[in-house]
């Protein structure tokens, strides 16, 4: 683990793995059973009708209670208290932040998620804000700066060096969800003519290199990056060769003003640890490296899974009423989406009152369109998302998607149309049935090719919102063409 | 790039950022367009009544475009003609596949999805086969072997040492998703009374470092782990200190058996580049290196997406007849389901037909209570992945998700009931509409919290599944409570 590597003094042994998730969820337990201990007493202390002696009880419980939880979390990786943090309701999560150690509260505050940063930055002080951004650099300072109090985020760039706070600006400056906003400023540079035998001598003066530094950069005098050099190369490299004769000239350059998620694709594609950020002078300005990258694809995938119910990142702890905002929104517009396609079926109320029996068969004509066409666009944002789909190729994708679905609904049909004659006792209804349930499908995939590709061509996110249009589609034209074809054929 | 940094010899200079995404994206256009014209000039070709003619006409062309595809992929990294190849259909594929050089056919085959593997691995002769898994290390030949004819294996074993052949057997005797089938061979071993003078003549002899090594490992006579050495701390400390006193015993352990997603949260929350693999006697056997856990990152968030449709990863151009496979069975489930809603909804004809304005309000009672039982689900399944849901908070969970949903279905209920008032012209149907669409809503949300919990309690995947068995219950039980009431309150 890097922070702790990278300082050369000897490292007291500790508990062995300590590095270890299942101890942290151990952790959390211990607190949670201590939490309910807790309530108890207190349930019963409030009881004790001599208030004088409640208080000095509580008081005693309280230290107690600040004790054990001390026990249990020190010791623990700032990663791991983060978790637990994120873990816990708001009034025991703020307890257990006030007993983490000063020297651990800036890496914890940058390593929780920012739904939970809120909570603990609001239950500090400002002095123990200062003190705890003060250590930080540029880089994390910017990606708490929403968060800070404008106060102290002035406090804290006065203790700043002129080149720190320069960065600060620049971080700042670049867009949520840039490469400049994921990109630090840690960066070891050598020059291309020093022999490695210099380069080493030169690390070693360090002391200290950054977290993830697998390789240092080459740069000329303007700064200009002329290359990589691996420290495995550096390693295994004869150290009275020159830089320049082993230096790598074959990597990524990500510009600071790229998507995280493409700089992310290609650190997945050549298994890369960290890259530089050139600006368009080729200067080198920061590198990304893969824990940022890691992050990066974590949240894009659990973005995409909260966005297809409509949510957003939810403190699971967080007051009703903020889960209120960030649910009803999403659900209002399918309440409104199913009510058009409801009234779209209710103008064929004379034909239902007529055959009573289409009420129940409509339903499983509208919803087996949505979940075909889902499916096909699960596949081609699948697609999309891996730049699969080019122009050339579109065609070849919605005829393969139109006939696979013919097909499924093929066969599907024959289950319908059985179950349709059995509870209906008519042919007709079933034949009817089978032939509005194929088209709703084709349908479907129709709209479940069209609808993401054209949100992607119109620069939307493909997933978020295409699931409600393709519902509301699917739902009304159900309706309408199995209603419909009753009313032509049936009548 | 560490495949290309690792040997010291210096690199010629090639185009810049040769490792580029886009630059793949670039050559597969190309090579579409490549294709798209070579459809048309063979049926042209096809036209000419001279076969003489025509054939040779067909050769000049062959070569032709094999010579233009040569140039167009010709200096990308193996992940790119990887992506390419996956991108293309299959005869295009097997096409380009057979004009990769052999010396990059090796990396090709490792980079390529397995969907995409097979069609590849079918298209090539014995020998390629041989000489290409023949140049691999044994846990990459332990990945292919599922994919490769049993005489190509037996040949490509005879080629491996012992040791390799022993690692061979080991890497293919651990279970898909555990530790053990994505862990490598290629550590670097030290012992701790050595000083790091020594440990950096030994590495330089090596000529060479595994990919991905940020860390070496320190071990006993037994082989067993007794701290990790970074390779950070070996650059910055005194040569002439023991390794002993600069190693780090603060590192993240994996058994082979451990699930693979585990490792990959360890690396998550510790940010670690690599890390050891022990047995239960603490026997260093193997490492787990970051490139590794983000593809399993990246797989399990994919086949997340894909189940949520009942999908498994397809290959866009396969041919139709095993998409269907891959889509019929989810399908057939759900228009079970819906069947089985609708036959519950028939048992009400009679409330229907006296007010048919019912049949076209159910589906919105029904629907709502899906789409809110979804977004809790949603909720759940996160809650359960990060381990943030234990024993203690169940209830609680429980309790949060009910007031949240009756808040959210109070207020959408007026939406509705004003809906229902205006189609039906009654306060008496708005008002039972009102009551089922809240009640269905929650039982929506206690069915998405004990689904995935009590799936995830017998061990299955809380996702998977779990979306089907909740629009089940809530389509079956939205149309029984809407026209239940119905039936008792406006008759």
């Amino acid at each position: 683990m890097p922070e702790v590597s990278a300082n050369a003094e000897p490292i007291p042994i500790t508990i062995p793995r300590r590095l270890d998730p299942e101890d942290a969820q151990l952790a959390l337990q211990k607190l949670q059973v201590l939490f309910k201990r807790e309530e108890v007493v207190e349930a019963l202390a409030d009881k004790a009708e001599d208030d004088e002696r409640a208080n000095l009880l509580d008081g005693a419980l309280q230290r107690q209670l600040e004790n054990e939880i001390r026990e249990v979390i020190q010791g623990l990786h700032p990663a791991d208290i983060a978790f637990i943090l994120e873990s816990l309701p708001v009034e025991p999560r703020q307890l257990v932040w006030r007993l983490v150690g000063p020297d651990q509260a800036a890496d914890v505050l940058l390593e929780v998620d920012d739904w939970a940063r809120e909570s603990l930055i609001e239950s500090m002080d400002r002095q123990d804000l200062v003190a705890a951004t003060g250590t930080m650099d540029a880089d994390e300072i910017a990606d708490l700066v929403p968060d800070l109090p404008p106060d102290v985020v002035a406090e804290v760039q006065k203790g700043l060096t002129e080149e720190e706070r320069a960065q600060l600006i620049a971080a700042m400056g670049y867009p949520e969800g840039s490469v400049g906003a994921i990109m630090d400023f840690d960066m070891v540079r050598v020059r291309e003519d020093v022999s490695l035998e210099v380069v080493l001598r030169y690390l070693r003066r360090l002391h200290e290199l950054p977290d993830h530094t697998d390789q240092i950069f080459v740069v000329d005098r303007q700064d200009r990056l002329q290359g990589v050099l691996p420290l495995t190369t550096l390693l295994v490299s004869e150290p009275d060769s020159d830089v320049s004769e082993v230096m790598n000239t074959d990597y990524l350059t990500l510009g600071p003003l790229d998507e995280d998620t493409e700089a992310a694709s290609g650190f997945e594609r050549y298994d890369l640890v960290s890259a530089p950020v050139i600006d368009d002078q080729g200067r080198l300005i920061g590198r990304v490296t893969i824990d940022e990258v890691v992050d990066v694809i974590q949240e894009d995938s659990q973005e995409q899974a909260l966005s297809r119910a409509g949510l957003q990142e939810e403190d699971i702890f967080a007051p009703v009423i903020s889960a209120l905002r960030n649910r009803a929104p999403w659900l209002l517009v399918n309440l409104c989406t199913a009510s058009t396609a409801s009234f779209i079926a209710s103008r064929f109320e004379d034909t239902v009152s007529h055959i009573v029996i289409l009420a129940f068969l409509m339903s499983i004509v509208a919803g087996i369109g949505g979940n075909s066409g889902n499916q096909t666009m699960t596949m081609i944002i699948r697609a999309l998302a891996v730049g699969r789909v080019t122009g050339s190729n579109i065609w070849q994708l919605i005829k393969r998607e139109l006939s696979v679905t013919f097909m499924v609904g093929a066969c599907g049909s024959i289950v319908t149309g059985a179950f349709a004659w059995v509870i209906s006792g008519s042919a007709a209804i079933a034949a009817v049935m089978m032939a509005a349930m194929i088209g709703n499908m084709l349908i479907g995939a129709a709209l479940g090719v069209l609808i993401p590709l054209l949100r992607d061509r119109f620069g939307k996110d493909p997933a978020v919102g295409s699931s409600v249009l393709l519902t509301f589609a699917t739902d009304s034209l159900g309706f309408f063409i199995f209603l419909g074809l009753a009313t032509v054929f049936l009548l």
